[in-house]
Parts: C-alpha cells; structure tokens; sequence
C-alpha cells in the first residue's frame, strides 16, 4: 500500500473574501468569474477598495486535498507560503484537516509575501479572482521531494502553478519520480485564460504525462481552440484515460475508455462558486482510490462541489461522507 | 454638531473561529462561554490543537464601532495592532466598514504580535475566547488624543482594557476630555472575570463617570455581588443615568430616570454567539445617537444581537437598518 493516495501540487495562498456589487468590478477592473494575476502595488489598491473580508485558507490544489484529507484520505501537499503570519495560517489549517504539508518556507527576509487572493464575490455568488502569487510562485524542482511522490497513487497536479518560472522542471521532476513508481498522474486545467498562456504545454504534458484530467467547458474548449464542446471532449479522451469535465449546472461529463457517462448537478443556492471545481476534483479522486465506479465518483464530485457553494469559503464545511449517504452514494 | 457619535476604545483583535465539541474544551481546559486570557505559548499550542479555521476581525468595543459604522453613524475606534499582517487585516476591515481608525502602530520589531482571540464555538453556538492580547496589552494614554475625545457624543469603553498596566490611566485621560467638551461616557462590563479581576476600579469608575452601562446578567450580579438580579439592576440604575443590561434568551432590561423596559430577545438559531452583546451596543448607541427612545434602543440592540449569532464572526453580514424595518422599529 502507498503512502498517500494523493499528492497535491500547487500554488498555496490565503483568500481574502469579500462581497460587492457587480458595478464594483467594473469601477476596480476586475474580469467576472476568472482568475488574474496581479502584483503586490495592485493588491494594496483593490484591497484598499473591497470592504470588510475574512480570510480563509484556500489555494486551488490545497483546497481539492483538503477536500480528500476531510474525507479520510491519505494525502500530502506541495505549495510554498512564506515564515509570515498569514503563512501560518495556511499551513496550519491544511495540517489540521489531516493533510501532510512539510514544505520548506521561504524566509522571513524573502522579498515576497504568502500569497493571497482577493476573491470578490457578487449577489450571484460568482466570484472573481484577484491573485498576488508572491512567495508560491517560486516553487522549485527542489522543492518537490522525490520519495513523496513515488509513494503516491495519484499526483495532482494545479494548472495555475504553469504561471511559475520553475514549474515545468518541478512538474517534470514530480511525474518522474511518480509514474517511475508505478503512481499515476492527474491535473486541473485551473482557468481559461492560463490553459491560453500555457496551451502547448499543457497539451504536450497531456498527451504524454496524465491519465486523469479535471477542467470545466470553458477550459475545455480554451485547450481544443474550439466552440464545439463534443467535439473537444472527445478529442481529450482519446488522449487522456479519464477525462473529468464539469459544466456548471449542467453537470459533469466523464469519459474513459470509449464510455461515457453524466453526472446531474446536485441543485443549491450558490452563496459563494469559490472551490466548486477544487471539491469536485477532490471527492472525485478520493472515490477513484476507494475503488467506486466512475459514475459514482462524478456524482460525489458534485455532491462535494455543491456544499462548498452554499458557503463563503474553499474548505468543506459540512460532513461530504454523510452527504454522499444522504444521497445514497455510499 | 461634533464630529463623532461615538468614539470606542477597546482591545484590537483578530478572532480564530474554528468548531469543536464540548469534549475538546475539557481536554484542551478551556472554560466553556468565558473568556481567558492566555500567552503565546498556550496561544501556539491551542491553535495546533483546533481544527481548521477562519480569520475575522474581531475586539469587543471593534464589533461595536464596526456596528455602527454598518448603520452609518459618525464613529471611530482607539485600539494597538502591530505592523504586521493581522494587523493590516484588522485595521482594513474596521476603515472598509466605515470607521476612523487611527491609532499607532506597533513597530515591527516589538517584541508581541497583534493581539488574537481563538474562538472555540460548540454545537450549540456558545463560543468560549482565549485571548493572546499581544501588543493590544499596551495602549498608552499617549494613543489617547484629547481632541479626538472631546469632539465624541459618547465615548465607550470597552472593561476588558482594564486588563492593560497602562488602561487606568488612558481611560481617565479619555474620559476627561469627553466629558470636559460635554460628552458623555459609556462602558461594557465585558465579562464576569473581568469584574472580579477589578471591581474596585470598575464600581468607582460607574460611580463617578459612566453615564450608560452596558452588561449582561453575569457581569451584573458579580458586580454587585449578589444573586438577587433585581436588586443589582436597581443599584445600578440608582448609581447610572442609563443601564442596558442584556439577559440571553431573556432579552434586555433598560434602565432610566425610575422607570424600567423589557426589550424581548427576537429569537434565532444560534450559530456563533461571538459579538452578540458587541452588537446589541452597537446598535443601542447608533440609536441613542438618532434620538429614538430607550425601548426602542434595546429592541434595536436585539435585533442587531440576532443578526451576529446566526452566522459565524462578530461583524454584521446583513443589512441591520433593513432588519429594524422589517422589525417595524424604523
């Protein structure tokens, strides 16, 4: 038996929530319901702007191990905060969730701060991302230890960290030590607009790396250059083992081995979209380790997704396992 | 017309919001709805203990400005943060509600950090505070500006600042120069611990300067020393031109010039009961500061003092004046 069931890679930041109007967004310049990257003068702007916030530990991959970790899973993080206080917050909830999380924090001299992003959330519950990297952005091959990863079952690996200078010898070094064990590897696109910035890479780690790939329409059709949704999807099939896609209220599509199969979306009132994907990848790969069939393992990812929309905040709040028991999946 | 309508002094905090069963606060020896103060080195192993969770701005007299800045009225806030990230964050949601906050900052090699309180909240909503004061211990009189005070309509001071070497002093400080412009002066007991820890101190300062008294049922009968409720609040009211004292499911009794209210508590599911007496000040001033009569000051009180407990944190997530419309009390 591995050690972990699965390792997550990513960028590790703290989310600075806050609500507004929809006129707000426009006024500060902010894209609705994408992620952009921003540098530490513009975070001290908009942040000066937002009204009151909570900070809740967050970070796309973290939150998707969170998500495994809260379900019993065996599982470990890889993502860089700083020796700061809101660093110790982001490790500290991770550790306490029951998640390994032992990589080495940047000093307190460094010139960055921990990440943050300022996740504003509209009447809708859309939320648009704000993201100062700082620290996580320079995560490095060293960084990634190679005895972690060969004693995982699955990698997971965050499309976000493809904006980092070192991320592509970090993710190769990571896959290396992983596959070389016999692990498996699977990824998030993240986001539209970085599968734009990355698309070749992405596409080669694909077709030649990963045997499990999470993303929803929009990325989909960003990575295949496409508007015709059926037709990205199997084209990502015929590259990938599993492919994961969900498509909001419509649901999430899986496709493996020439089968394919829809998981409804479980209905909510949307409070706050921040995590929906990283739970719905989280559930999903917690139930591929338990050994449930692929349908099964869609239908909990939207369980999962649907709790952490009806909240502000990332994390699970809710017991998952008693939902997926309510809903009669386990 | 001066500049204020109220101006708070109290301990700047971040609260540390997690949940926990009754079971913990015996193993972890936390005494359960108080509050304790605690050092850093109980402060570090307590939040290794806790589960995952959520950073809110916080402080007592804090919620309370922050609650009548959320109503619109003139109003600003005296309390040490550090330079440092909680302390930013604090300082950002006090000014993002609307309120004047413009107390030194600690510098960034003083040897605490911004003070925090590490909220346990139980299932059944009770929230039991271990407070790390940090640099919050050490308001001087010099962060008392006298022009500041004088241009108040109420002062209100927060009784767990008693705890501070140096808050005796500040407080006299800040009550001389309100009351020498023709302001008048109000305080919260805090907590029954507090009183005992200095009623001396507490009953002088009633005695001699306070003109509106805000407590609950426990603060009162440690105060006076006694287990007989209504002989306390009629001490009070013959030593106070006003006493508001709330009393949980009960509501709040109010206290003038020989006559008395009963203000009944509006009933809600008790998630977090953190700044539920926070809020009831809040919103009491805000109104006494409007003119409205003292029943309906306390209804008011309720109505804000429901808002906070029905979700997590001590600042207002609703719109209170819409609240007291629909209550039918505006």
């Amino acid at each position: 038996m591995k050690k972990f069931q699965v390792v997550g890679i990513g960028n590790a930041m703290v989310d600075v929530l806050a609500r507004a109007e929809d006129s707000f967004l426009t006024e500060a310049g902010i894209g609705k319901g994408i992620m952009q990257l921003i540098d530490m003068p513009r975070a001290v702007d908009l942040y000066s702007r937002i009204g009151p916030a909570k900070e809740i530990s967050g970070g796309s991959a973290a939150n998707t191990i969170a998500g495994v970790a809260h379900l019993g899973g065996r599982t470990a993080y890889v993502g860089k905060v700083k020796d700061d206080q809101l660093g110790a917050i982001f490790a500290h909830d991770l550790r306490a969730q029951g998640a390994v999380y032992e990589t080495a924090l940047a000093p307190k001299d460094a010139p960055q701060e921990t990440g943050r992003c300022i996740v504003v959330v509209t009447p809708d519950g859309e939320r648009s991302m704000n993201t100062y990297l700082g620290v996580t952005e320079f995560l490095e091959p060293s960084d990634i230890d190679p005895d972690m990863m060969s004693q995982a079952e699955w990698i997971y690996l965050e499309g976000y960290r493809f904006d980092g200078p070192q991320s592509h010898a970090a993710f190769a070094k990571a896959i290396a030590a992983c596959k070389g064990a016999g692990g498996r590897v699977s990824i998030t696109l993240s986001d539209p607009f970085c599968v734009e910035r990355h698309r070749d890479a992405f596409r080669r780690m694909i077709r030649d790396d990963v045997d499990l790939l999470f993303c929803n329409r929009a990325e989909m059709l960003s990575m295949y250059q496409t508007a015709d949704f059926d037709a990205a999807l199997t084209q990502a099939a015929a590259e990938v083992a599993i492919v994961a896609c969900t498509d909001s209220e419509h649901g999430a599509h899986i496709l493996s081995d020439g089968q394919r199969w829809h998981a409804p979306a479980v209905p909510t009132k949307i409070v706050d979209a921040t995590g929906a994907g990283d739970l719905f990848a989280g559930a999903f790969l917690w139930a591929l380790t338990q050994g449930y069939d692929l349908e099964t393992c869609g239908k909990m990812g939207n369980v999962a997704a649907s709790e952490i929309i009806s909240h502000i905040g990332a994390r699970p709040e809710a017991d998952l396992k008693a939902l997926f028991q309510k809903a009669g999946l386990i």
